[in-house]
């Protein structure tokens, strides 16, 4: 009668990783054929003290492969944060897709009453079980810069509509 | 070892709707302080073919109130989409965030497995069981109305941070 936390997490961000995925592939496709520098998109904010494209898309994955990892109790690749291109954030989204979809749904087991740490041994250290920390946390987290990395670009006029930030479900 | 579906719907809207809530008491202060007329944040948009910024906060209630009014098999309220002003919508949060609450648990037992038709009699129907319309539809979308509405906010020069994103988690 209840959810598993596995089904919680990966399927959700697989999910949402394609998604992004396609939107930036009509991103490039976009810059190409209007003659606009890829820079343009990839540097694109929606207010100067937000992050670009760019990060928007780093975070996102890194929110894929932490949320995951840590309800997985798994060690977590390090990514370098040097991505420049379009193929770029490609690879960092298929790495990332290929980092969560090695994990085994087994060890998720539990998860939802362990204890996960955030910023610990900072001001801001903040203790929350795993159930919390994937559905008030993580999700929200993700969905957001997910949801940023769209809006940027709809801004900037790459023709999208909802389907494109829903992917398939 | 699992969650409920309770658990990933009723508290993870009610966060974002109280988020929502102090996000937009930050708009209506900031236009008051700026002299800035209510109506231009309020009819804002990020491009001229996305809905503007009370339509954004209505499809994010509308989202809390049918996915977890249908998960629960309760009747759902009908709202007006007659908001105009930021009191409006303050009051619209407020009654999504009434119904919600006064979902019966329970009722949600069991949802994870039956079968949700979206979009009932048109060419775009589509049937999905209760978990995948919770996490893989239901979550995305209304996540995606959630930060739509913060990132018109935050292009308009509305002082917010991600902690006001967050909300009480």
């Amino acid at each position: 009668m209840t959810i598993s936390m596995y089904a919680a997490s990966v399927p959700v961000f697989t999910q949402m990783l394609d998604s992004l995925s396609e939107v930036l592939k009509k991103a490039e496709e976009h810059a190409t054929e209007k003659n606009i520098a890829p820079e343009i998109l990839l540097q694109a904010r929606l207010f100067p003290d937000m992050f670009a494209l760019i990060r928007q898309v780093q975070i996102a994955a890194d929110f894929a492969k932490g949320v995951a990892g840590r309800l997985a109790e798994n060690e977590l690749p390090a990514y370098e944060d040097n991505e420049q291109t379009f193929a770029d954030l490609q690879t960092r989204i298929a790495k990332t897709k290929a980092f969560i979809s090695s994990l085994d749904a087994a060890k998720f087991a539990g998860s939802e009453e362990r204890e996960i740490i955030l910023r610990p041994g900072t001001p801001k250290e903040k203790k929350l079980n795993g159930q919390t920390y994937l559905l008030q946390y993580g999700l929200p987290q993700f969905f957001f810069h997910v949801t940023t990395t769209y809006a940027i670009l709809r801004h900037n006029g790459v023709v999208l509509g909802k389907k494109d930030f829903m992917g398939a479900y």
